[in-house]
């Protein structure tokens, strides 16, 4: 059995990533390590997409005889001084240990802990800044809400990262609006880390699908499954058996605070897949809440989305997927709730009902022609549906695209997510 | 194999009860009678507890020169004549078939199928006036939402009036505003019915707890089991063969309306625990809120409860509950949503903490002293847990009460709901 400070090494931990939510993130991860020096190095390093900027009026730490409110600064540089980001978190004192530094590969060398949280767009390119300049038994945990969709495939952002890197990477996902945890409100979440074979020196005491140690020299394999229970093509190398190991307890510890409580699951491709569908559920949340139709409505067509949701993650991730992501973790049935209450999805498609506009023009005035998450997701869950003739079996997300498109309406709804054959 | 229209005898249905969610109730059912009258006697006997009322100006169909108008007409006349709940349910066309009748042993008398929906305090003196006036082989409903708790026991209301009555009678329940109901806005809901042994002459497709039809005569058994799956000391009579067997499908043809979907479970306990627990609940998610603590919070307080509702349905009703009845259906997550929405108890708890009052207070000031269901269910609760020593495997509804009792302080909520043996 492990025992915690039995380690001669500690985890040197990397946040790839410094925008409102990776911020946070840095911000939960540094309290984290500063509490356990036994487990991790204390300094955190932050990757910081360098750019220019002076203290705004607006901010607390303005001061008109200060050369920062004068002049232009690095971003890093103004981290590291005032241990705040200005510019994307402004007004939270961040730990002391959090360390900006503006080169990506600097910031992730010798690093046994990577911490994705980019814009899902830069991915491609920033792996491939970062290939070869991580520890081949590094191991990463993606922040990244949703997937990646095409008609050929779902690609999840994790495994996207692991392998360009050639490292297992999991996932984090739940009701986190950032803002509220960087002031340290409660929220919730869950990460999903399913230890590869090879780092299973100690048991992890939570659900049964993890390796367990055995006679066998498990250090010795490379292989592992990827989240649709096949044989990943990337090969992996063991952690080290000086690092403390890398298992749901240590995970835990790693996230958990006070005030951000961390559920560890192993299914990656739950809760990678209820941060991007319920972006859709959401819209048709909005959509009959512009029409005034109620909370009654409203509950009907979250509970509906939630059981498609869930149907979609057991269709096609069926030898990963567990049931309980969808309806009993903060990645599904909570951040649902959130993404239905004021979230952007929800509000964008109730004001177009309200004021009879196309999405696209709700955009155009709301968002400077930004796309909506969910719009696009919708466009894609309903590609990869019509190529497989599975589009009939998702009511809900069918419906949502086809209102989206103009082919359907809201009012029609209720019947068209009615099962008729039920009897 | 049963099909429709093939036997003899039609069901005859009454509504007891009148009130806002009678009334409700029993348009929908009316609207289904007449659509199907190889089942369904058309004509709907409504009870109502007879009063005298004149037309209020509000109303449309105040006419200054009718004599509705100018003197007080027993509600019942007024119901029959303009076939609208002046009092309880204004502004909204009855079906003319709903019949209004002030006798409540005349309306339930050589009914098949009587629906429950009245204040749960009003339960047992009309069930020994009922008493000896119903059919022996009459079957029920009962939309009385929530339980009766005591420290000793918690009884499902529909039992309570099954044993009563000497009847077997299921519960529905869900996210449903009556008014939203009545107007047809889009609405989802849940009947648990578990058809009786002697009942079952043919086979419900749902659900593997329904017992089939065998060489046995099952319409000779007089047993069959409560909630808790034991033995129930009601001896039951069967339904005669002339008609249409009482099955999960007639309850769905007797209920589903076009905005109004039906979802039909055998799970009468987990229907029933739904509608209560989700009180306590929405008290927590009103305290979190009063706090400003946002939406992360709130989402985590609905999912902490929702799963702590489910553990308690399954500790308590072990034989019977099912996990999907709280996590899938309208009666679990979706009335749960709806409540800490815009629901009573959520309103009065978020107030309390923002004007820092005590809940008794904004009882006073704002319901006219009546108590809120979720006070007295969490009093009764904690009472039942603490009777068993159980109340520590329910943090958040014991902190909830604890709260209530000022033992306990809403901030500290989140480590009172911490599990801190989770590794």
């Amino acid at each position: 059995m492990a025992t915690l400070g039995a380690y001669e090494g500690r985890h040197k931990v990397t946040i790839v990533g410094s925008g409102n939510w990776g911020t946070t993130i840095a911000k939960v991860i540094a309290e984290n390590t500063k509490e356990h020096p036994d487990l991790f190095e204390e300094n955190v390093q932050m990757w910081v997409y360098e750019e220019e900027i002076t203290i705004p009026e607006a901010s607390k730490l303005h001061d008109p005889s200060s050369e920062y409110s004068k002049e232009k600064h690095k971003l890093t540089t103004l981290i590291n001084h005032f241990h705040e980001n200005v510019k994307y978190l402004p007004n939270i004192a961040l730990p002391h240990n959090i360390i900006a530094n503006p080169s990506l590969q600097d910031s992730v060398k010798d690093s046994t802990i990577l911490i994705f949280n980019l814009p899902h767009q830069f991915i491609d390119k920033l792996c491939d800044q970062m290939k070869g300049h991580v520890l081949s038994y590094a191991r990463g945990v993606s922040c990244i809400k949703g997937v990646s969709v095409s008609s050929e495939d779902i690609k999840l952002f994790s495994e996207s990262i692991g392998e360009k890197l050639e490292i297992y990477v999991g996932a984090l996902s739940g009701a986190n609006i950032a803002n509220e945890v960087a002031l340290e409100k409660f929220s919730e979440t869950t990460v999903a880390y399913d230890p590869p074979p090879m780092d299973s020196r100690s048991a992890t005491p939570k659900e049964g699908r993890t390796p367990q140690a055995s006679e066998l020299d498990l250090t010795q394999i490379t292989e592992h499954k990827d989240s649709k229970g096949f044989k990943s093509r990337v090969r992996l190398t063991a952690q080290p058996s000086e690092l403390p190991p890398l298992d749901h307890r240590l995970i835990h510890t790693l996230f958990h605070r006070p005030y951000f409580h961390v559920h560890v699951v192993s299914d990656v491709a739950g809760v990678s897949l209820g941060g991007a569908l319920k972006n859709i559920v959401a819209l048709a949340a909005g959509f009959v809440a512009g029409l005034g139709w109620g909370d009654n409505a409203k509950a009907a067509i979250m509970r509906i989305g939630l059981l498609e949701m869930r149907k979609f993650g057991k269709m096609f991730f069926e030898n990963s997927v567990r049931t309980a992501t969808f309806t009993e973790e903060s990645a599904g049935v909570a951040d649902l709730i959130t993404s239905c209450s004021g979230g952007r999805n929800f509000r964008c498609a109730k004001m177009s009902v309200e004021r009879k506009m196309s999405i696209a023009e709700v955009e155009k005035s709301e968002l400077n022609g930004q796309m909506l998450q969910g719009v696009s997701t919708a466009q894609e869950v309903y590609g990869f549906l019509k190529a497989r003739g599975k589009q009939n079996e998702f009511p809900l997300l069918t419906s949502t695209y086809r209102i989206l498109q103009g082919e359907a309406k809201v009012e029609d709804l209720p019947a068209l997510v009615a099962k008729p054959n039920e009897f």
